[in-house]
């Protein structure tokens, strides 16, 4: 039986991690295949916490499919080919199993794919072990709990779907943790940015976005005081030119997150900042701004800056 | 309650028809949307024959969303632009519930999008009035079934997947038809070509695709004889030539297909043919060659056209 790998998008977040392996498990299970969860990264740090909470080993890391004698995919929490498998485009994608927005993305066959515009993939991949009666061992419905609080900051973000709630109280029960207590001492683990260099901590939790022709990155990273931040601004914007030059974006924009208060400081360098400006409404002093309520890339960034670009 | 449109792809064919009002019916019922099915032109004549079976009334056909000052639409058994309302990059896309490959298609926002690789999209509809316990009217399970046998030409194409077998049964049992029976009545009503001028022949039942930066048109016609048609081919190259001309198709393949013997005969005039016979592995002549068991555009002729373009 051919192999088949599951994954989420590079610079894996937790709902990345948690999707891939649950999906992983739910088509060896229900379905018998030969399914295996591997990374396009390492976890991050509140990944490393999660995993560890819920004694699951790390899933290990692969940069092409080919190389791992591989010619069937199942991609989660992503679709955007530049956020996928380096080799993407020479492999059969079978599935996705996404709640992003659909972009350069296109398949030579029909292929089983399943977007929401839920809070996380995780809460999709929940709902599919529900429809083909699979059981939810306690460690799958811990990570997949944590695939949803990491991209809902503990269903607070405006992308929190109505049937959310319900899904973070069932998997919460399954996992045996405290919803509220376990989120926070999860979220916080992912703010320790004091270890992490300027060149790491703008690369945590970085997607990169064809708008208009030009490569905009959009990074983020999630705090429990957004001035810790930006005592470090300009070694970050040294790490952000550096960047940029690199990789040739052309607008680099980094959120930070508040996630007690629930608001972002944007944080803004590249050749388009007169777009950016106008896609927020907001007037950049020393490169950054205050973003009131914005804590989610994709529902109150990301569409803002593809019109604002257009 | 802002109105919705849903519909399937332009020329439009059965499952089109088909899958669009029952997931408008689905809509309205299930969710209490106010969601009106529409078509992107008039229904063919096995199209007819069904519309008139089940007493449904034809879908008015609609040029433009906003024109309509509708907002939102839901596609189905389509996802790519060139095959949609001409105005879809201006509204936007709620839904897509189709069993094509993807390409050309993004969206600014997430979004419902259920694809499975079965042998109709109207499977897939009936999927989800199971899964919502939507009962399913009379008229509601004719027109699926229906989408079902004319995708499948009656469960023989190997686009039928494993599952649609069963849901025929159990849609023919709610809407009172013998499977057999009134699938062949049904796909014999699409045949009638005599009738139709050589430019309406060619358009019946044809999608462009985008191979490589060439506009390529492949159509489909069903008949009970493929030298019926085959004796009106100086006419259809004239037809078909007029139309490359007049739309920018580097290419233009016609599929003859027996539907009682489950093959086809491919008229092809272009600018590409070597990649053409290289595709199929044949050789034309006179313009047309044999395809033994090929009834399937999207499983027997898209692919092989899009690996010989690239």
């Amino acid at each position: 039986m051919s192999q088949i790998l599951v994954f989420g998008h590079q610079n894996p977040d937790t709902d990345a991690i948690a999707s891939s392996y649950g999906w992983a498990y739910l088509e060896r299970t229900a379905w018998g295949r030969n399914a295996e969860c591997v990374g396009l990264g390492e976890p991050n740090e509140e990944t490393a916490f999660v995993l560890d909470y819920f004694k699951v080993e790390t899933p290990r890391v692969v940069e092409s499919a080919k190389a791992e004698g591989v010619e069937q995919v199942i991609l989660t929490d992503h679709n955007e080919f530049q956020q996928s498998i380096k080799d993407i485009s020479d492999v059969e994608i079978m599935a996705v199993i996404d709640h992003h927005r659909v972009a350069n993305f296109e398949t030579a066959n029909p292929l089983y794919m399943r977007l929401e515009p839920v809070g996380s993939a995780s809460s999709i991949v929940f709902r599919a072990f529900k429809e083909t009666g699979t059981a939810i061992p306690k460690e799958v419905a811990g990570l997949l709990l944590s695939g949803l609080i990491s991209d809902t900051l503990l269903l607070k973000s405006p992308t929190t779907h109505a049937s959310d709630p319900a899904v973070a109280k069932e998997l919460a029960e399954i996992a045996g943790v405290d919803l509220e207590e376990y989120g926070l001492a999860m979220l916080k683990a992912g703010t320790n940015l004091a270890s992490k260099s300027a060149e790491e901590l703008i690369d945590i939790d970085a997607k990169t976005f064809e708008l208009n022709g030009n490569n905009v990155r959009v990074a983020q990273v999630n705090t429990v005081d957004i001035n810790d931040v930006l005592m470090r601004q300009a070694e970050i914007e040294g790490a952000i030119e550096k960047s940029r030059a690199a990789n040739g974006y052309s607008d680099f924009i980094l959120m930070i997150t508040d996630i007690l208060n629930s608001n972002s400081e944007i944080l803004a360098l590249g050749s388009n900042m007169d777009r950016v400006e106008a896609a927020f409404d907001f007037v950049l002093e020393n490169n950054h701004a205050f973003l009131e309520g914005a804590v989610s890339r994709k529902k109150q960034v990301v569409p803002q800056l593809t019109e604002s670009f257009n």
